[in-house]
């Protein structure tokens, strides 16, 4: 396939190296221009605006955060105005329900295609090829994208006709994490007072019942107290959780638990702890119980 | 080893039998005889009274909550007047950290040994010689005990010199799995919500990073919305957040994620709801979006 | 003084009423022009657009909310076009932190003043020149506003140089009466599933240590079960608190109470319950007390 | 009436004068006996032991908490053993409902009679003969010791026939100060940090809808940031919040609130500091939001 790819940080980049090495020919284009060079160096072709990168069968963008997505999809000479009509957008940014509900509607307005396909994974997984894509969207425009989706990933998901369905799922999965954050933090916490050492728990827990990633890399930090440099910065973590909130208040679903995460973040952050990774939020359960870190 | 064991219920005559079948010497005592039948059939000694079980190296109880371990072993003729000085006593039970303590400090006064040592796994593991042991207590004891946790167990987790901190890591277990309960209950009432298949969204999770067996048993019971029969009731659920609470607020740490399992455990309850599992807290969440169950 | 007045809603015709009662001169507009009637009958003169209220001292703006001040303001044609340098702009309505400081902004940028003025009271209130109104603003502007406090309001109270801090004052007062009804409904779901008469127990507290308006006012809605017609519609009552929780997060102040109150909020309108007032949130805690309503 | 009057501590001794002072004969007694002295001297009479002070028409107790009542009561010599059938038990400390209950059982049991009747007030309140007493028995029984309420009260209010009812509704009281101190913790962290003076806001607040004793009380105590002396200390606040969610447990009522309160008083006590008042838990707040004290 001819594919554009808009967004080469840390995820894009592994993600649009895996889309050439499956054979389709990629144009890429960055924000800033450096960003392209190893691609390009691997076969990928430049692009010198986003035009550029929307002139194949399909576009792929993964950029940090709404006002990046919006900005480069809604702005003049962006990719609704640049995607031919039947042109395909895949969307693989972790964004807003509203903003991928707003993009489906222009797209579907201007006769083009829309996918939203986040993802799960850190950047060594985009890197391997090996993400899990969560896809949304009209099955037909979905069977173009599945070329692209073995690319990036290890599986695909379907789970909605409707695209920001998957940003929806998406946002509940950080939900998730959080809360597993949160729970390990409260329950160290606990048998930590008691004077049981955190690694040796961690062990029990995750050789048992808890024997999921998310417990061993998760439980690991918290156990260290090891949550610098971040992997997931807390105003990110924030930042979805905010993101889950609001998708679900538009729904009119109460997450007592997404607000008592919010809460924590929020504290985290009064402190001055921009630079800390989400699961920094375990140690407030711990200055609570009047014991320092971990 | 001649050992004794006390309590033959659906956890304790699966351990008992284990006990049995790795070569011991078992008397067996229930207050309800007939529960003693298969064992005696598979070579146990029956035991009359509590004291006649209370004669050999060692005697584990296995019982369903404070109420009947405290009796057991205070009330006259009970383990403490009748075990000899030295004499072993395995408390499995799930109960308090406060009746834990209260039982080691009067076995230390009687001049006997006692370990803590409960376990994680649910009947079918007790039956198969799998379950998880949580064991505390002094190093001497634990050695006298290592040849009875490898009979019913799989693996053992020693965690603490001081036996109570065994029962505080069983409860924290608890409390983890209800954290996982509360959730999954929101995550799904908001993309069921949204029109997202449950058991297909299940199915992301736990393919991902929610690879783990709490998620898959508890996950199923949500996404099916089966609550009866119940495998764990909701009163016993309730009454483990309690024995949960209580024991971190003996060490004073406020654990936030257990007074909101609490509250939802009550509410369950005052709607009279006394026989479905203690997963069914999962619909309130649906509830509180105005979505019907399962 | 010459007054324009934009806004003649329940609160608005009040308030405009006794500004001309003053003796001041007053311009009304209102979207729907029927609603200027009264007012003109009464010695105002109509004003056929924005810009003809804008015209004299100063101009008020009393509006339901973010979007309707924000147009009423920034469009083309609006106060903000249409206001001398030197003008005087002063808010009245409830609305957010953010749009009062983008009015403070721009206002300044053109060489006019702004005052925001938010108001306690109902259209009672309003109606009798009895409100409360808490100004932020520039001392020579608020000088400048005071005979239209006086003529509105039995007080004023002056919070800041920063006009939106009026703002921020008036989210946290609605906060308080919320905590207020959710104190009270847990309060009477728990001696009232106890039996005791929630009309007496009311009549004990406001005798006793609650002796304020709030709790007669909300105490007697929540004792009678009486929430329809709304005083103040639960969707009006959870624009607030999203508000005050927005303008919290931009001051990173995590605000559990008020947490707690948003979910209580969006499960009442989740049931479908839009027409009825913001009390009936008490009725949740009945409902989860296994007890139907008061 | 001849009265024994058993706890003569802050409250109690003001109390005891009260009822003395209204022409009652008063025995008195205490376990430290140095506390009957001034008593004595206005004319009361001495008991050398509790049986002494169950010797008249009535006997009230006034004492710290639940384990101070259960020994006076339930002890040998205790105040079950010495009331002569038909005498009647006033039990005016802040207790539990299931010690409430357990009494009003024993005391019919022994064909004695037994009103609850805890009082809302501070130590001045008691001296001056202004409390507010909440009450509840049989009717009888209330009859016979209203001229005893009128001694030490400004006002009665009967609540129930069951005398544990008095007790569910005096801890609901102590619940809402609880919740206005929380909420009044809250909002000033929120403006405090916006630079809006705590002083000013409080006068706002209780000038306009929150003018009742305990905003001004308690709002005075968080705008000082003054917690020493406790007028109440964390650790009394702590057992009333446990008291009340024991009650509203055996109910099954939910109170979310409580459990947050229950949390902030818990991580108060676990920063150690014992000897605050428990409107300390107000800068729990302030501390989430990075702001310190006062």
């Amino acid at each position: 396939m001819q594919v554009g790819f808009i967004g080469l940080g840390n995820m894009g980049s592994g993600m649009a190296a895996n889309v050439l090495r499956n054979g389709h020919h990629v144009v890429v284009y960055n924000r800033s221009p450096g960003k392209a060079d190893a691609l390009i160096g691997q076969g990928a072709q430049a692009a010198g605006c986003i035009a550029d990168a929307c002139r194949g069968d399909a576009v792929i963008t993964m950029l940090a955060n709404d006002a990046a997505v919006d900005s480069v999809v809604f702005a003049s000479g962006g990719v609704l105005d640049s995607l031919a009509p039947g042109g395909l957008h895949i969307s693989c940014s972790t964004i807003s329900v509203e903003l991928s509900e707003r993009m489906a509607r222009a797209h579907a307005q201007a006769g083009q295609r829309f996918v939203a396909a986040p993802v799960f994974g850190r950047p060594d997984a985009a890197a391997a090829g090996k993400l899990f894509v969560v896809a949304a969207g009209a099955a037909s425009a979905l069977d173009s994208a599945l070329p692209l989706f073995e690319a990036i990933g290890q599986r695909t998901f379907v789970v909605s006709e409707t695209p920001q369905v998957a940003n929806l799922v998406k946002l509940s999965g950080n939900f998730l994490i959080a809360c597993v954050i949160e729970s390990l933090g409260e329950a160290m916490a606990l048998v930590g007072k008691a004077g049981v050492d955190r690694h040796q728990y961690l062990d029990l827990l995750t050789s048992t019942m808890f024997s999921a990633p998310i417990y061993r890399i998760y439980g690991g930090l918290i156990a260290d107290g090891a949550f610098e440099p971040a992997g997931f910065a807390a105003p990110l973590g924030l930042k979805d959780i905010k993101l889950a909130l609001a998708a679900a208040e538009e729904l009119r679903v109460p997450l007592p638990l997404a607000s008592l995460l919010r809460d924590r973040l929020l504290r985290l952050l009064a402190q001055g702890d921009e630079e800390l990774d989400w699961s920094a939020i375990s140690q407030l359960a711990a200055e609570d119980a009047g014991t320092a870190a971990g």
